[in-house]
């Protein structure tokens, strides 16, 4: 007599749980776990391992690196059938909580559907990059939003957010594998890239936005790819406020890209104005 | 022959500057400068100090506690007339923001306009308080915003809300004052109180709003009165929150501003999720 297949069990014994999460990335060394370094996933399977009483291995959809926040990541973990058995969502929702939070918070925890997996299931990512373009930084945002003095000019930015829409070749915007060649081609499909300002609140027009920028304007630019390769959106947003400067063009988009030269992009924007916003699975 | 007379000058050989400030009350003890203690305040000070090579003594539009916020504070600091005339407005932001960036932030400085005084021309004060109501906190407003967790009622928040408005005597709301007696009224005239919801972001409405909050949603209590005393809007942020939580009644809030008794309003609501967002002058 067999025993009735556990739901969400892959048929080696363990059962795949599915979290989603948000995080503040400062203070963590990124999301992949590291050896003497505090990160965001070696401490979401330290509080695993706590509750399940087992040595977890997590797999991200999309790993952050040091500095980089997420409103929605998503991770899985295989668990012995026996030990999830023994699992109840919200209690592990809230062990976790109280252990991590309010840095990271779980958001969602359960069984996964059957063949889901985080990292080869995800369709697309969405990243948003917050940029503050007033003569002096902002107290409150300065963790959230990268300051650049001056303003932006927000037209030619997206004309050449538009440039990157469709399929390239990223080696220009990527920090290169380990033991890849330069000739590697990094084809990557961009789904989604725009700028959007969020008005500067004038003092007088009471009540403004409630989360309105304390010292001047705000703006967001947000993208959606199939995939991203490594310090992609940082380089991206480095080199579209270089045009925003009056530095590059928007026409010179599509050279860099054709270029495959990771010299001629701007300098990565900083980590902190940086977040995970949304991964994408089918249904 | 006299001297032309100097703008700005009070004919006692000083000349008055009006600055406008943003900062982050996390790790300040409040504006007030105290020995020892971090303070906005005594920052400030010591920044204008090392600038002018006087002892600066400064007056604020509204004193704000320990870790309490502000997009847009007014200080007042009267100069000696010799030291004012060699100084240039942005120079001296310059410098204030490179000593006390990005934690504190001058806006704006410069000679006060005549017969300008930072805290008794002040004709209004508003502050804002953001509140999180979500299962979850918040990883990226959690230094903004005060997490309660489950569903708060807009509706009876907002009712409560409009028992503020008119002239009160807010002493069940207020910290007593060293040397007050409890008989003392505590008279203050609210000119607007409202809660707004900012939606719950739509996972799957991409791009959702900019600075849309990571795990559920978010509220904001907007408050505009005259003058406030101390503790005024937080107290009335838990009394509020409470009448949320179905723990009191709207109209509870009438009785307990006629009750004079601080026992009966609810626990103040803690100081990182206030801002004071502004101050109002005449013209």
């Amino acid at each position: 007599m067999s025993e009735p297949p556990v739901s969400g069990g892959l048929g080696d014994g363990t059962v795949r749980w599915r979290l989603r999460l948000a995080y503040n990335g400062a203070g963590f060394h990124g999301f992949a776990a590291q050896e003497g370094q505090p990160t965001v996933g070696g401490a979401l399977a330290e509080a695993l391992g706590r509750i399940t009483r087992t040595e977890v291995s997590l797999t991200c959809a999309g790993r952050t690196d040091s500095g980089v926040h997420a409103l929605d990541q998503v991770v899985h973990v295989d668990l012995p059938a026996e030990v999830a058995a023994t699992l109840d969502p919200s209690a592990v929702i809230k062990s976790c909580n109280s252990q991590l939070g309010p840095a990271i918070v779980v958001r969602e925890a359960g069984v996964a559907p059957e063949g889901f997996d985080a990292r080869r299931s995800a369709k697309a990512r969405r990243y948003r990059y917050l940029v503050v373009d007033a003569p002096v930084a902002d107290p409150l945002l300065s963790g959230l939003a990268w300051h650049v003095a001056g303003p932006l000019d927000l037209r030619s930015m997206t004309a050449a957010a538009d440039a990157l829409l469709g399929e390239h070749d990223f080696r220009a915007f990527c920090r290169r594998v380990p033991g890849s060649t330069p000739d590697d081609p990094i084809p990557r499909r961009v789904l989604d890239a725009r700028w959007s300002r969020l008005s500067d609140p004038d003092r007088d027009d009471w009540p403004g936005p409630a989360l309105a920028p304390a010292v001047g304007d705000l703006l967001a630019f947000e993208i959606e790819a199939n995939a991203f390769c490594h310090q992609m959106v940082r380089s991206l947003v480095g080199t579209l406020v270089d045009v925003g400067r009056g530095r590059k063009r928007p026409s010179d988009i599509l050279w860099i890209l054709r270029s495959a030269d990771r010299q001629q992009a701007g300098q990565p924007a900083p980590p902190h104005g940086l977040t995970l916003t949304a991964v994408g699975y089918e249904d």
